[in-house]
């Protein structure tokens, strides 16, 4: 049976002052929690109606359904959730040798959720984020990145200071610009994608040193792509080049 | 103000067996509406908190916030609610002189609202969508496609029936199959895209010409793209050889 501070705990780390002051993050799903007990990650705890895993520790409970749903984020919980610490990753750009992505204020937590997920599908190790950016750690973005958050090293940075550090070619989505179907990308760069309304802020504008676009074929009208399938298509452009070379 | 009819008859058309038996479905939002009401669709009524549209018709309704709240299916009720009738699509297949594409049993609306947003973004002027694929007047797919509803020929039809009928080359995205990156892609075909968690059904498999991926270049765990990002990689990789060739 659960305590009362267990449930108070695990509910206030839906909240990221909680989850900064605990270092610790909520995962929930039997697979997801499979892999990150394989991962260098850290379980504190785990919780499950079921007994489906190898964690010989007094800090597994097994627990009724009912008090699963007094801790679950999710309308459909499901048999397993973990408490697992919040890794302390760095990084060093000029230590990359292959492509970096860059968030500019990126909010909504699927669009983070997914670019996640893509890192992983197109081999990108390292995903900087801006400090306005969306909490990698919310439930909702570890929902939506199906345990791709176990392979992607996440970092909070201030983005002006990383930037002006590099020597690299940093690159950056934008409207109207050079088109990346003509564009020659290189393989070791930083890849910027800004927020869903704005794109990337001005500040950060000045340090891009190619300016790129998916260019537009339809009609006139329409304004955008949403920032997670521009981020695909980005990916898709920068990797195939290294498909067709091999 | 809004009779108690009225108030039944929108929050009605939340379900797609009223949007059926009335032929209406609800769209929110000053841009949008505006975008409609030039468009060949059919406005039969509006209401608004403020009268922003030139919409001269006894069917127009200036409301309180307050009841606009009663009508809205979203959260935070956006100025304007306008009930559109659904528009009767017609297609031929085989008249189509640009790329299809055909969904098979997406269920997520933000996945289709996305898709449909993607179409009119690369001049994919017909969706055909398997009877099993969510409707695309639910509010949640017409809220995700920013308007690109409008500018897209969405038609639901039976896929084996279409597919079996044409002479196009037809494309499926399979998981392990032929690399889109070095895969000719027709300017003219048809590309089928399947479900969220089984991808293309059996039935519809067997009328595949051409079997194609997307390459992972990541982690061996990392077991699929979500349905919309695959489709903008699809999509982009189908269009930038028309660009290239220009």
């Amino acid at each position: 049976m659960l305590s009362k501070s267990q449930i108070k705990l695990v509910n206030s780390l839906k909240h990221k002052k909680f989850r900064q002051k605990h270092q610790l993050f909520i995962v929930e799903g039997v697979k997801v929690i499979k892999e990150i007990l394989k991962s260098n990650l850290e379980v504190e705890a785990l919780f499950a109606t079921v007994d489906l895993f190898s964690f010989n520790s007094e800090n597994f409970y097994l627990i009724s359904e009912t008090d699963l749903a007094k801790i679950s984020a999710l309308s459909t919980p499901q048999i397993a959730l973990a408490l697992v610490k919040i890794p302390n990753n760095k990084i060093n750009v000029h230590q990359q040798n292959s492509l970096t992505v860059a968030l500019d204020g990126v909010r909504d937590p699927g669009n983070l959720g997914t670019i996640i997920r893509l890192c992983d599908w197109f081999d990108v190790s390292t995903l900087i984020c801006s400090p306005d950016t969306v909490d990698c750690y919310n439930p909702k973005v570890v929902q939506a990145t199906m345990g791709s958050l176990v392979r992607v090293d996440i970092v909070y940075e201030d983005l002006n200071q990383v930037l002006t550090q590099t020597n690299l070619p940093i690159y950056g989505a934008f409207m109207n610009a050079e088109p990346i179907y003509s564009t020659y990308l290189e393989r070791n760069g930083i890849l910027v994608m800004g927020n869903e309304a704005n794109g990337i802020s001005t500040e950060i504008e000045n340090l891009i040193t190619h300016k790129i676009s998916i260019p537009k074929f339809g009609s006139a009208e329409v304004e955008s792509l949403n920032v997670a399938t521009a981020t695909s298509i980005m990916l898709s452009e920068f990797k195939r080049n290294q498909f067709t070379e091999k």
